[in-house]
C-alpha cells in the first residue's frame, strides 16, 4: 500500500531510488504567496550532502535542487510543487558483487520479502539516498515556520559513546558534527576516525530542539503532536529510538519532580519536552534520537544469498561510518515537516 | 483539525469524554465473517478497568462493551462496528473544584489554548479514559491478529526505579504488575505502597512483544511499520519515549555488534527489534515504552487559574499511583491495530 | 476497505443497520465552541422522516437524535461528535421471506458478492435508514454554514414524470413534495396515488441551491468542489445522475452561449452553475440529481435466491412509493458536509 | 488544501503548468513486479495529444514519457513510479495579452479569488494539460486491469448536438472522434468545421463502458464506485454532468421499468449501469459525461480586468473546437484509476 505521502494539509510525497535517475518531492497543500528559489532549498541539501566531515562517504553529488512546479514568478501559486535532484554520482556497478546477498542490517531482506524485488543498486529505495527529498521538502516547511518565528535545530549530543556535557547552541555550527560542546566534538572525531580505521561504524544520538512554536498545536487523540514527531523520526532510517522531554528519564522520576509546576510567568521546568496531552504548551519542544550505526561495515560478517546459502560479506564502498552528522538536517527537516503541517491544521480550526 | 482516526484499513475512530454519557469506536475496514460477540472484547476492558492492583483508582465502572452495528449473527459484515461503553461511575462532582485551575503535568492548559474552551469533567477528552475505545478496538484487532497467529503482549519491566531482572513470559499474569520477574513484582508492589502514602506518584517502562508477525509488513517510507508503532505508542497519554529493539542502546554499539547477522536459520541477534528499513523480518517485534509518573498528585503544587493568577493545588480523588499496569493493556491494543492495519495493506499488493 | 467516512476537515464517519439497534455518526473535526443542541439536529431529521407525504412508508420511527460526545455546557469544545438514533420500529420479521433471495434493484446481491455475509434486515447497511447518520452530520454543517451566511436547500422539479414549471422557493415548504410550483405539486399527488395503486413506484430530480458560497473554494484538480459535490450525491442511494449549472444542456450550447460573462457587477448568465475550475465563483451553486424509482414495488418480478435458482418476488410491506420528498433532506445534507469541509479546508491556506 | 492526490490504496498525486518546465505524476500504491515500459503510457498520452482531428489545437506537444523512479528492469519495483512529461511548445508569449484580464468561462477568476496569485501562462495549473498527467497514471492502472480482463472504452455519443444513433463499438477507431457511428461522425466533422469558422466552439457528451469488472467493486457508504467514478469524472475540466446506467431517463421510468430482474442467466437489463449500492453487479459500467463547450473563444465576449473594469476579448490563439475527441483518452484514464484502486482495495478484506 502506498506509504511516501507525510502530512495532512502541507502534504508531501516522496519518490526516487539511489542509484535511478533521480530522488524528489512532491509538495501539496503548501499556501500560495510565499517567496521560495531553489536555493532556499539548497542550503539545507547541502548540509545534508557528504564531505561535510571524516564521518561522510566519498561519493560526491552535486545535489543541485530544481523546481518544476508550483512557483511563478519567485513565488509559491498554491499548486503543487515538484522538487528535483537528479543522481549525479551513481556508480551502481559497486553495488554488482553485493547483488544476489542480504546485507546485514540493511532492508535487502525485507524489501525482497515485501515486494518479491528490489533494486539492489545502492539500497534502491531504502537508500539514505531517499532523505534528499525530505530535506528539500523541509526546507519548503522552514520557510513557513521562519514566518511565524518557529526555529528548528537539530545537533549531535553523543557520538559512539562520546557524550556532549554542554549544549552551547552558538558552536553547533563550528564544528563536523553540530555538536553543542567543541572539546567532545573533538573526541567524536578522534573517535570516528579510529573506528574507520577498524573497518567499523558507530551510532549516536541526536537531539532536536524547536523554539517559539505557538501553544496549541497537535491533534488529540491519535494526531498528538508528540505522536506524529515521533512517527516521523522513527521512520527516518537508522533511528531506533525518540524520547520526548524527560523521555526515558521519566519511569525514574516522581511525580512531583517530573510535573512541570505553572506561574504566570510560565512553567518552572519543561520535562514535558513542551508538549502537554498531545499540544504545544508554548516551550521548547525537546526530542532525542536514538541512531544506531551505519550497518554497512567493512569487517565481515555472516549473510546469506538470495537462494538462502551462507555467504561471507565485508562491504566496501563509499559508505558513512555514522549517520551522524549528515542525519541531523533530515531530523531537522522531519520537524519541521510536522509542525509546518500542524501550523496549517490549527489554521482551520480558528 | 481531525485527530481521533487511526489506521488506513482497519481504521478506528475513537469519541467520548471522561464523565460525559460514553465512550467508544467505529470500526471502519474489519473484514467480513470474523465471529464477534460483546465478550471478546470485554476480557481485554476488564484488563483495563481500575481495581487490579494497589496502583490504581477506585473508580468503579463496570466498563460493558455494547456492539451497536456491524455484526449480524455473531459476525462481522463488513460494515462499520460501532462499540460503546457507558460511563457510570462520572462523578464530576469532584472534579468542580478544578474547574477553574490548571493541573500540572495535564493537558488542562493546552486543551484551552488549542480549543478555548474545556470538558473539565475528569479531564474530559483528555481523560486515560479515553483509552477505552482503544482497547475495545485493540480487542477485535487481535481477534484478526489471532487468525494469523501474531500473538501480542505487553508487561512491565520497570516501575518507580525497580526493574525486572528476567523476562519469565509466564509468570506475568501471576502479579498484579503483568512483570516477567515475580520477585521484582513483589518490590514494585512495596514502592507503590511507599509512594502512595507520600501523596506521590511514579513512572516505570512497558515491553511490548509481538511474536509471529509475517516477513513483509510495512510501507516504506512514512508509514514503515517501526514508525506507526513509535506514533502510536507516543500517542497514549502518559508515554514519553519509545525504542525498538537496541534502541537507546544503539547508539553506544559498533555496527558490528549492532547488525544481526543471517544465517540460513535465521537472524544471530535481535538488535533491529523485529524491523528493518521499516519492514517486519520475521523475527520479535520488541518495544519499549516510557511511562511517566501519574501527574495528580496529593502534594502541593504551585499552578495557575484560568485568569493566570497564582495558585496551589493539591489533586484529591481517586487516581491511580502508576498509569502501570493499567496502561499496558492499552500498549497491546495500539501494537494490534498497527499490526493488524499492515496485514491487510499487505493483502492489497499481493 | 473502509467507505464510511466522508470529508476532510469536517469529517464524518458513519455507522448503524436498518434493523440493529441504532445508527449514527461521528463527527471529528467540527470547530470548538459552536452552540449545538440535539433540537438543531432534531429539526432535519423530522424532514427525512417518513409519514409527511404520500409517498412515504408507514414505518414509524421518532429519530430522537441523542448527543453522545463532543458537547459540554451547549457548545462544541473541538472533540468527537457523537450522534446516534435508536431504531424503535424494527420489525426484522417482515423481511424474513425475503432472506434468502435477492431483491432486484437493491444491494442484497451485490452485497453478498463483496462481503459473503448480508444483514437481510430491512437491506442492513444499504437501506436509506443510513441516511439518518447523514443527516444528523449535515445538520451540524449547516450551522457552520449558517454563521458564513450559506444557505443550501433542496427542493423537487420533477416526480413521476410531472415537472415543475416554475423556481417559487417560498412556496416549497408549502406542498408535501417540496416543490416550488404548487400546481405542479398538486399534479405530482395524483401521480403518487395512482402508481401507488398499481403497485409501482417512481422517480424524479431534485434541484440544490447554495447561496452565499463565498468565492475560492474547492481544491483542484482531484478535490474540485464539483467533484466533491457530484461524488456526494452520486453516493446517496437511488441517485443515478448529477449535473452542475448548464449540465446535460451544455452539449447542445455554443461557446458563445455557454459562457459566463463578466462585467464588474458579476456574471452575466450562470451556466457554470456557481463553480469554474472546480472553485466557487460566488455566484449561486445549482445542482441537480437524478433519482431512480423506489426498487421496491408489489408487482412481481423476476429474481433469483441465495442458491441461484430463479425465483418470483412481490415486496409487501412498508415502503415509500418515491425517494422523493424524503430524499431532498439527504441532498441538502450532503451539501451542506461539502460546503463545510472546504470552508475549514480553505481557512488553512489563507 | 491539497487536492491533487487521488485514490487510497493506487493512489496518485499529479503536479505541473502548461507552461512551466513539465507536468507529472507519482504513483504510490502501484503492486510490484508489473512489467511497465515507456511506451505503454505513450500509447494514450499519443491519443490525448492535439493534432487528431480537425477540433484540436495546433499547438504541438511531443509529450514523451519519462519514468524517473519505481521501475527497476522493465517492471515495478512496489515503490513510488514517477512520470514526467517536459513542456516543450510552452510559448508564454501568446498569452501575455490576457495576463491582466479573466477570460470567460476559464478558471482565471476564481483561481485568483482562491490563491491571490495565478500563472496566467495558459491557464497554469486550470489547463488542459494538466491531464496529461491523468493519462499516463491511467494507462499504468489500465495495465492492472488487463491483467484482470477489465476493458475500459470512452467514445464519443454527441458533439455539437449531433448525435450516434449506434454503439458499433468495432468502428470507433475509424473516425477522429472515437464515435462507434460512422455517418454521424462525418457529420460531427462538418459541424466541427463549421463552428470553427465561426470561431465559436461545442460541446458533446462522451460515453465510457467497462467491461469485465468483476463484482463486488466499490465501498458503501461514502466510497460507493459510482460516487468515486460520479467525482473522478466530474473534477475533469469542461465536465458538467455525470449519469450512471438509466441516468436522467430514470426518473421518467416506473420502478417495474427500471429495476433489473435477476434470472439465473444475469439480469434482463441494465439500468443500474452495472452497478447496485454502490457495488459493481460484474454487469457493464455505463456512464456518460457532459462536456460544456471549449470557452476559449474567437467571438468577442464581456470581461474585466484585474482591476475589476470592464473589458472585450476575443481570444486567439491555438485553442480546441471541442474538448471531444481529446477528453475521451482522459475519461478512460479516470475510470481506469477508480476501477485500479477499488480492485486493490477489494484484496485487503478477501
Amino acid at each position: 500500500m502506498p506509504g511516501n505521502t507525510f502530512g495532512k494539509i502541507f502534504k508531501i510525497t516522496t519518490w526516487g531510488e539511489s542509484h535511478g535517475p533521480g530522488v524528489g518531492v512532491v509538495i501539496d497543500g503548501c499556501p500560495p504567496r510565499i517567496p521560495l528559489e531553489a536555493k532556499d532549498i539548497q542550503a539545507l541539501l547541502d548540509r545534508r550532502r557528504p564531505g561535510g566531515s571524516p564521518a561522510s562517504t566519498t561519493r560526491r553529488e552535486p545535489d543541485q535542487a530544481v523546481i518544476m512546479s508550483g512557483v511563478f514568478e519567485g513565488r509559491t501559486t498554491g499548486t503543487p510543487i515538484l522538487i528535483m535532484v537528479h543522481n549525479k554520482d551513481a556508480s551502481a556497478k559497486a553495488y554488482e558483487p553485493l547483488a544476489d546477498v542480504f546485507r546485514p542490517g540493511h532492508g535487502d531482506i525485507t524489501y525482497m520479502a515485501k515486494y518479491g524485488i528490489r533494486d539492489w543498486r545502492g539500497g534502491g529505495r531504502a537508500s539514505a539516498r531517499e532523505t534528499v527529498a525530505r530535506v528539500a521538502a523541509g526546507a519548503v516547511a522552514g520557510i513557513l515556520l521562519e514566518k511565524e518565528k518557529v526555529a528548528v535545530r537539530a545537533y549531535t549530543i553523543e557520538l559512539g559513546g562520546v557524550q556532549a556535557a554542554e549544549r552551547r547552541l552558538e558552536v553547533i555550527d563550528q564544528n563536523m558534527f553540530y555538536c553543542p560542546d567543541d572539546p567532545a566534538a573533538q573526541e567524536m572525531e578522534r573517535r570516528v576516525r579510529s573506528v574507520r580505521r577498524k573497518g567499523d561504524s558507530i551510532g549516536g544520538v541526536v537531539e532536536v530542539l524547536a523554539r517559539g512554536v505557538p501553544r496549541g498545536l497537535g491533534d488529540p487523540v491519535f494526531d498528538k503532536l508528540d505522536a506524529d514527531l515521533a512517527g516521523a523520526l522513527m521512520g527516518i532510517g537508522a533511528v531506533k529510538g525518540v524520547e520526548i522531554g524527560s523521555g526515558f528519564q521519566a519511569p525514574r522520576m516522581l511525580g512531583s519532580e517530573n510535573n512541570d509546576q505553572i506561574t504566570p510567568r510560565g512553567f518552572l521546568s519543561n520535562n514535558a519536552g513542551g508538549i502537554l496531552a498531545g499540544i504545544s504548551n508554548g516551550d521548547d519542544i525537546v526530542i532525542r534520537v536514538a541512531v544506531k550505526p551505519i550497518p554497512s561495515i567493512l569487517i565481515e560478517q555472516q549473510t546469506i544469498d538470495l537462494k538462502g546459502n551462507p555467504r561471507k560479506i565485508s562491504i566496501r564502498g563509499r559508505h558513512d561510518v555514522a549517520a551522524i552528522p549528515r542525519i541531523n538536517v533530515v531530523c531537522e527537516a522531519m520537524v519541521n515537516l510536522v509542525l509546518a503541517d500542524h501550523l496549517l491544521r490549527q489554521k482551520a480550526i480558528q
